[in-house]
């Protein structure tokens, strides 16, 4: 599929100038993005720091991005107030609004919010992030919240990035949360209600157990990516990395996705869950794939 | 029954002019109307396009709600901001304020606000939807959402389309969504409450294990949504398609529904679940229903 | 100069709407427009209907608007709530926002607020007005009330004409409100401060005495009005008719107005103030005008 | 003296972040600025473009802007809204929230609001302007608008550039506009009430007619912009261009205020009032005495 | 660890003089800082009084605290409101906005509001305290309160202060609330929804019981307080007393955490519920630690 220009999707003046910012003046330079997400301490504790200790402390992983030629770095509220300031400027700060532990079961899961739009206006950031836990049953919670930051925005320009996370009793009793059923939906759920960009993880077509009956076939992983991808239309999508895995496995993924017509990549803990020079050879080779996918800035 | 000109049923001058503009300067011009609804991605995921992918992609079904002569097309808030400037001015927009997934079950089934009236308003839309579940347990909080729908729908002239749906526990214990009883209880509800439009199910008479004694007895289809209309008394009334069926007897139902004093139709799946041609084939039948049963545009 | 079609000018989705509603589902439906004012009782007074009894009531001027074909009606607050409902959806309003009597002297020239954007989105206008006096000593209050209208009509998609009036003592000694001076100026202001379409009255070059060096030298009618289009640049420009003057001089400055790149036209004593057949005659002229001047109603 | 590095003048992360993008990734990314400010069609009148009529339409300038390598453009409202969008990540927007026309005399100059600084961050600007008349009678106007937007920079992390302009009809009786006594006290003006940025005019110590007397003495041109940027203490100082004079004159001020500390230069009418070759020609002698005077991005 | 400078971890203007105040004017005016809490009346009811029933009278214990040399006295919002006026300008005042009972069962821990930033303004107090419930069930709310208070403080420059307390039925199923697990987990949350200063307990890597497996390992105390220290990066870390124990325990716990780079103590049971002499000899013991570890006011 052709990604569109960022002129051609939909969007107001200042979303298409700090995307532009973030695509064209980042990164590869061509359209395409890799994000450093650094926000699991809060999601899943100090635990994801123990591969390598020195990731524990935020200026290694700020380095790490402006090193690695990364086209933004996550962080919740304090990290980015504590921190950022000395890296502002040289590396697109993305806001993540709400987060939570992994400590009490995810049957109900809810993201409670920490930061506003606002705060990610006045701290220069490029892009908030948002999750959404699709299909949870504290949905009337959720989607009350990602509603007063859609509007927020939309009202302040900004892009609005949704971690669409499928999660939940009903959820784990359909496929799971990686599953083919569950991400395309998730995909889909983001486009439909506004997302600029949307942030999945790579769907697993052979999980089918109690699936929709049209999930319930034969698809290749290729087949189920471009899919998530068409759901998403013109919501650009991000393929996260997820629990550090293979890197053959993880880089023929990041491929796959790219040619389904993916905007790009968000990788966390398979960069900085190792040792600093062989972060940035994994990443070199993550921006080798994606240097083959440009998109043209403009339309015309 | 006679349907009621625009002039006639209590509305204000914002409300007569859009609803003018869809029932008279678009799709048969003669004062009925058929929707075509595309959210289905949100409130069943993306397996709704499976039996025809290229409906996955908006701009397909922007198109086809222009070539078939539409009144109108109902997007939620995503789709409309990334998809309708394109199309802005061509075709009517509902912008549907709530929706969800179905991933969780529907005991306690509520409709979450995603957009706002002003939103609608800022977007060029001719109406708003809302999906109200007559008689869930979620009851406080979906009143609760649309007091606040209704009120401002009033204030800025913005005709007010409800989805009035039997839905929840005891719904399902008493005949269920789709029985005479529940659909008419839904429509009578819609008016009670201020909705200028209501979009219903097609009433089953036959369905009527543990209904209330009244329905309980033999009642024809015709005389069921006969009823319905009535509920709905200044209420326009527009019949739903739902899950893609056999055409001759959607056909039927839907001759019926004019007859018994409906305003129109929205039909989604059962038109662009099929192949593009054949979409507009089935379109143009429905039409050449509608086009029997004009409305003057001014009672005097 | 070649006008842009609307969706290369900046606006938003609800503008885009509007403006393609008024410019292709109105009037020629060629992206032309001539607009119909009728605020001349507010403005000057009764004695403007004395040439022509009838055009004192707002359903004979409502009536011709209809059967002339123009693109829209612009009305005050009073005339709208009362008479537009019974031409609601037959024809664009355009509700003028701001407005005062002629009674005291112009040197310090300021043009109240009578209505709000708001009141026009509830009236199911397509179109809000509002009188900039353009030099005018008065310009903290004036500019005060046009900052809030200019947001509110962005907060709500409604396109913004704004009538850019020359006015105030320091006009009156540069050369007055007709000087070319003074409607370039005034075309370009509108342009600056965010106007969607801006009126302006013909420009007269040769009105010279006190104005700016630049403008005090031979330039043409057609010169001037070239200059004046390409002031207001994206802001797309209509003609002011204003006194009733002779016919053909009138048809010759619509016609150079549009050869220029003018939208339209905006014309109203030059229209009610002669008898009914007499008046549709020369809206005819007018239109065989606009006929000559298709604008494509998108860019691709 | 010694230029402060953006980390050490008490700014907040936000307004470091735009400021570190505008002075270190665009112009000649050193740590000095060169701005085009295009507001002349509102504050002179279109007459300023007879020079070049080229200029009249805001894409050649913004061309102008993106080919001459500038730090940002300033635009009003208006413009900012019809093109920005085009040029949105190429080149930074300082949005100018207040202007006015130069119609009515300057005896009680104030310059009325158009926009806030929440359209600045909607339209992805990278600051704001405010034009503050220093010693006009209409001082409780100018400097409540002023607070509030002061303010609202705060909140929402947005570098305010003060037009420091000694204004009014006290200025005049006192030396003048550009006198060293006007501009100094502007200076000192403008970063006593918390301006991070002030545009002035180049001081004329040789303008001593009724100056206060401790500015009626011998100062030398080098020593008048000394004193201007120390009044401005840790405020960044930008010289402005003003009325197109002679070339050699021109650089020779900005080479001296480069010498005394200022951090840029902000040059309109010299530009754009020529060919368009001759504009670039311009711009690149500007360029190199910026290219003179790099101030380190971070202070450790 | 080198513990930073107040200027050096991305403190606003009003946190730095509150914060300077506290540490650089009060106690041992080293940087380094020792608090009296006195809110165990209403956490565990005066049962906590009967050691030491002097302890029961507010004034004993701010005596104390102004005798010892604290660096401020923790009160809930009744006692700071009675008799803190009384020592105003003594010793510093930290208002804990929150607090509960220890009455209902803690499986779904909520600590709510009592009293807000601007109350804590309102008294002259330099710092708040708010008790997060780190993995209880309860964390819609508890984040929700937290969010206004973080928000509340930043707007008012009043420097934040967590007691960060793992807490709910998940967190006794994995170690408990002292295991290291818990513990570190709890600073880090704390760090990354911005606190300022985070009050923990000492941590205990021997409660290993169904923690995460990175946590089942030998981890000594000294490694596991360095690692707590790691997790809270510019968030200075207070270590809590907690319930009374053997004094040479606690002095080796707080020399460990001292030189773990904690930035001190806070110690309430452990002081009060002793004879008073006995108190300030024991205070005068923790001080001697605190003495080896000065920290420079300023980083240059």
């Amino acid at each position: 599929m052709t990604r569109a220009a960022i002129d051609q999707v939909g969007l107001d003046t200042g979303k298409q100038a700090r995307l532009h910012d973030i695509l064209y003046r980042n990164g590869l330079r061509n359209g395409t993005a890799i994000f450093l997400p650094y926000d699991q301490g809060l999601e899943h504790g100090p635990r994801d720091f123990f591969a390598n200790p020195a990731a524990s402390d935020p200026r290694y992983v700020l380095d790490l991005a402006v090193e690695g030629g990364f086209n933004g770095v996550v962080l919740q509220i304090g990290l980015a107030e504590k921190f950022f300031a000395e890296y502002a400027g040289e590396i697109p700060l993305v806001l993540k609004l709400n987060g939570k532990t992994d400590i009490p079961p995810d049957g109900e899961a809810l993201s409670p919010l920490h930061a506003s739009v606002e705060d990610a206006v006045r701290l220069g950031a490029h892009a908030v992030g948002y999750t959404l836990y699709v299909g949870t049953p504290a949905v009337e919670s959720d989607f009350a919240q990602y509603r007063q930051v859609r509007a927020d925005a939309r009202r302040l320009g900004m892009p609005l990035i949704v971690w669409a996370y499928p999660r939940g009793s009903a959820i784990e009793a359909k496929g799971g949360k990686d599953s083919f059923y569950a991400v395309d939906y998730a995909a889909r759920t983001a486009s439909e209600l506004g997302a600029d960009v949307v942030k999945v993880n790579f769907p697993h077509p052979e999980k089918r157990e109690h699936v929709k009956a049209e999930y319930d076939t034969g698809f290749s992983a290729r087949q189920a990516i471009d899919a998530v991808v068409r759901s998403a239309n013109r919501t650009m999508l991000l393929v996260s990395g997820g629990t550090r895995a293979g890197d053959e496995a993880m880089l023929e993924k990041a491929r796959q996705s790219m040619e389904a017509g993916a905007t790009g990549l968000i990788f966390g803990r398979n960069v900085w869950q190792r040792e600093h020079d062989e972060s940035l050879r994994f990443v070199e080779r993550l921006r080798g794939i994606l240097e083959k996918f440009p998109v043209p800035a403009r339309s015309r």
